[in-house]
């Protein structure tokens, strides 16, 4: 199977669910993303897919593109990344989910399921290894393939490096 | 001053600073986005912005547009919602940067800085009030008026919904 095919069966797999909810998407485009990486994992459909990646679960890649190696400078400093990445293979018209198949309708900003208006995936990866343009984590459960937009050093672990801002003892 | 006028002074404030490198982006969009609502904060300008929110911090509002509204049901169970909006007065072209003007440069992806190649925030705020469609949280550090493109529950207190998967012993 090509991934085009596997692509077009992991939408079809999105078929409505009872009670579900559609809306018409707006046809406009309000920004627009650079896939900057790729991420490989184990998985080769959205069926294979944890639910939630775990910090002991299997090695993915994460491997980043020209011109954007260079921003991985200090990233070795973290020990959880949080990694952000488009799930192409998302419906992005549900707005209500039945996600347990049982009639209990759920929101989509109640759920992290990946059809939602902007089908975003973030997870907070465990960094195992970091070299040229390729990062190794733990805890991620996307599809094989799935395109790169950011990586961020975990919030909690990050002391913010910016100047003084005019009027403020101290950086915050 | 207008919008428009802060937001061509916020840009501004985006010049280079010593040592920084920019890279020629790709001219391609390889995905689109859609603002789904809108973030009311204190903070008028990115220099007043705090650097980082805090869950004691002062109340802020999202408002969710229509057709997404409906999406918000059962979100109200969730103690902490994770939101994603755009920083859109942001250079995408920085790949090192020297946030604290001394000369010690780390890449973009070592750093929450807004100016990133996908100019996407992420917070974890605490839910305050909710209702129809307008969430009341703590813990943004954003500007005004920023973009909203999506909500989550946090992932620490999410338990997945969704049915078992074949060949599993149990949903994960």
């Amino acid at each position: 199977m090509t991934g085009n095919d596997q692509r077009a069966t992991d939408l079809a797999r999105d078929d409505m669910r009872p009670g579900e909810k559609t809306v018409e998407l707006p046809m406009r485009q309000d920004a627009h993303l650079l896939f900057i990486g790729r991420i490989s994992t184990p998985w080769k459909s959205r069926d294979e897919c944890p639910r939630q990646g775990k910090h002991d679960g299997p090695l993915c890649t994460i491997e980043v593109f020209e011109p954007w190696q260079d921003a991985l400078r200090g990233l070795e400093h973290f020990q959880q990344v949080e990694v952000l990445y488009w799930l192409d293979r998302s419906r992005r018209d549900l707005v209500l989910q039945n996600p347990a198949r049982d009639g209990t309708l759920r929101g989509t900003f109640a759920l992290r399921s990946p059809a939602r208006p902007n089908p975003i995936g973030t997870s907070m990866a465990k960094l195992v290894e970091i070299g040229e343009g390729r990062l190794v984590v733990q805890g991620l459960d996307c599809v094989d393939g799935t395109p790169l937009i950011d990586l961020k050093p975990n919030r909690c672990e990050f002391t913010p490096l910016a100047v003084m801002k005019p009027g403020k003892g101290k950086a915050e």
